[in-house]
């Protein structure tokens, strides 16, 4: 036995998807490799429903708030900062050297397309990110309807959209968000390991980059997908047992269907949240809560420490609230493989210690 | 049955190297990572017998090329290119926005410290790059004499080595080199699959970035030892399949012995250039051989690609000359956990099927 993870990532993996990368090695040069990596991207790709041009980073997802910053902000951008993740986001982008501007709510507030154009007509910003779901929050931020007004107002603006947590699990079709960049790690709602970064990138996005210098190479979006136009492979050496993982999941999620997977979340997320509200009461403002992790505003005074100790008895992991909020909330994370019965299950567990 | 790698990397795994990446995952903050961590770090100063500070990071080697730029370089390095992947650090460099000078000698020969000497009292230069063990061409460069040479002249220059394709296999011991970073991937001569990227940084390394601004956060080396001292983890979220896998490994090679290790790369190198140089002519200028690959000249004017496609029938796969070195040299590469039996098997099919 071991800890079955309900914290908002790493999420658990089905064995048959982790013993994927016990397999044999093979040359990241020779064709072999080339079928292998094409085939996920065109599994992403449908998955997506998206034409755009996706990659595949052997890196955590934060190498894409790296590449936001040395390859798309030309001077200054709009930082939307919600919580510990978007504000991580801001602060790469200002330590890569480019000027930043902060329009922040408080924690457990969304950020929404109207606050986004007053601040946007008042200075000449060149890009535009945003978190899709802050795991320290649990808060979900409106990104179809964020895109929709940027870019009517804002055509050349790079909207970038951090969806580390929610991609894979929340619907992302960048064509209908009309992002430039949105990007994901895969030990979130991918279920897989941690260790590649997804990301997919507009036309835009591409042109943008060549008019930023200075993009070294591991950040360098431009050269990445140049080395994929000439000969559909990664520019360095990749991390090819974790991509034999991916490209088997991909199998199993176009199997159960982007729309099937899509709604497993919604209904985990409706069924934690009625759950949460029957003993406690949601942290994030209504209507803009997560699908992926629930954060729970603990109105008991309960012992959020203690309760893990005793679910890791148990073998269940969830998490305590992320830096100040610890104690004061805990968040379930109900993303990747997990069903609306797992959910009941660790919860039926946490009504036991927690004599709910 | 699956194709043996005597490539210059990846190479060949052992399978229990690689179910250790199947194993159910942890998270990557709690105490139970931070044990596999910190157990890793000491496992790598006492395999490379050092006290330096060492990292493990979630990337392809190539990381530590934009590092240098990043976070070493402030105005100008000085970049030694022998080959290819040499070429690729000073680009990087270059590419990060900084200043270079290459030094270069035709491929095949090394770089030696009188050169580098030279050439360093011609301008004000505050990094010196170089490639340990030149993937490309299999030559090895001098590094303990060259970091001897420049030191007691250029205390304060950083001197940065890439030594992907030798680390693991050929002796690296930092104090010794007096190195300011080495660093190296996984999948050459450590015998783990891609994905993870090692490197031992000194403490002038370390004062140098806080110097240097504009370091990013994927790349800033100051931000990556300033967590690791807060926290013995990692700041962005590490390859927990990966680092199983290396833990393990590093079991083995200690077992094994550094010194063992490199003596095996040591007989593995000699037989097998000997074997060479009885039928062909090896690359390298001599006395400048790689432990770990070995490139030799194709005198008899064989065709490569039509002996790599007969090995395959029998499971074996080398390498072709790299770039324009095509069809006139091939590579063999002895690294990681083969050993001079093995090798002296893939040649014996190589002399089968080329009738030597």
């Amino acid at each position: 036995m071991h800890k079955r993870l309900f914290i908002p990532g790493p999420t658990e993996v089905p064995a048959e998807v982790l013993e994927q990368q016990a397999k044999p090695l093979i040359g990241h040069r020779p064709k072999e490799f080339t079928e292998l990596y094409t085939g996920i991207i065109d599994k992403l790709q449908k998955f997506h429903s998206t034409e755009q041009w996706v990659t595949v980073l052997t890196a955590s997802g934060t190498i894409f708030m790296d590449i936001t910053g040395r390859a798309l902000v030309k001077e200054k951008a709009l930082c939307c900062v919600n919580g510990a993740f978007s504000k991580r986001c801001a602060e790469t982008i200002r330590d890569c050297g480019k000027e930043i501007d902060i329009l922040d709510v408080d924690w457990g507030y969304a950020i929404k397309p109207e606050m986004i154009l007053e601040k946007l007509a008042s200075g000449n910003y060149d890009t535009l990110s945003i978190c899709h779901n802050e795991t320290s929050t649990g808060v979900r931020n409106p990104i179809y309807e964020i895109g929709k007004a940027v870019k009517k107002e804002y055509p050349d603006i790079m909207y970038v959209i951090d969806s580390v947590s929610a991609m894979g699990g929340d619907k992302v079709e960048p064509e209908k968000i009309q992002c430039d960049l949105i990007y994901a790690s895969t030990q979130k709602a991918y279920a897989l390991p941690p260790g590649l970064a997804i990301g997919f990138v507009s036309e835009g996005a591409l042109k943008r980059a060549e008019e930023v210098p200075d993009r070294g190479r591991y950040t360098d979006i431009k050269g990445i997908y140049d080395y994929w136009m000439k000969k559909q492979q990664t520019p360095s050496t990749p991390n090819v047992s974790l991509l034999y993982a991916l490209d088997y999941q991909l199998d199993r999620m176009l199997k159960e269907t982007a729309e099937g997977r899509y709604q497993r979340h919604v209904d985990m997320a409706k069924w934690t949240q009625d759950w949460a509200k029957k003993h406690f009461e949601m942290f994030p403002e209504p209507g803009y809560e997560s699908l992926t992790v629930s954060t729970i505003k603990n109105t008991q005074g309960k012992n959020v420490g203690g309760l893990n100790k005793e679910l890791a008895k148990r073998y269940y992991m969830i998490s305590n609230g992320y830096g100040n909020l610890k104690e004061k909330t805990f968040r379930i994370g109900h993303m990747g493989e997990w069903t609306v019965a797992d959910v009941q299950d660790v919860c039926k567990n946490i009504e036991e210690i927690w004599e709910l």
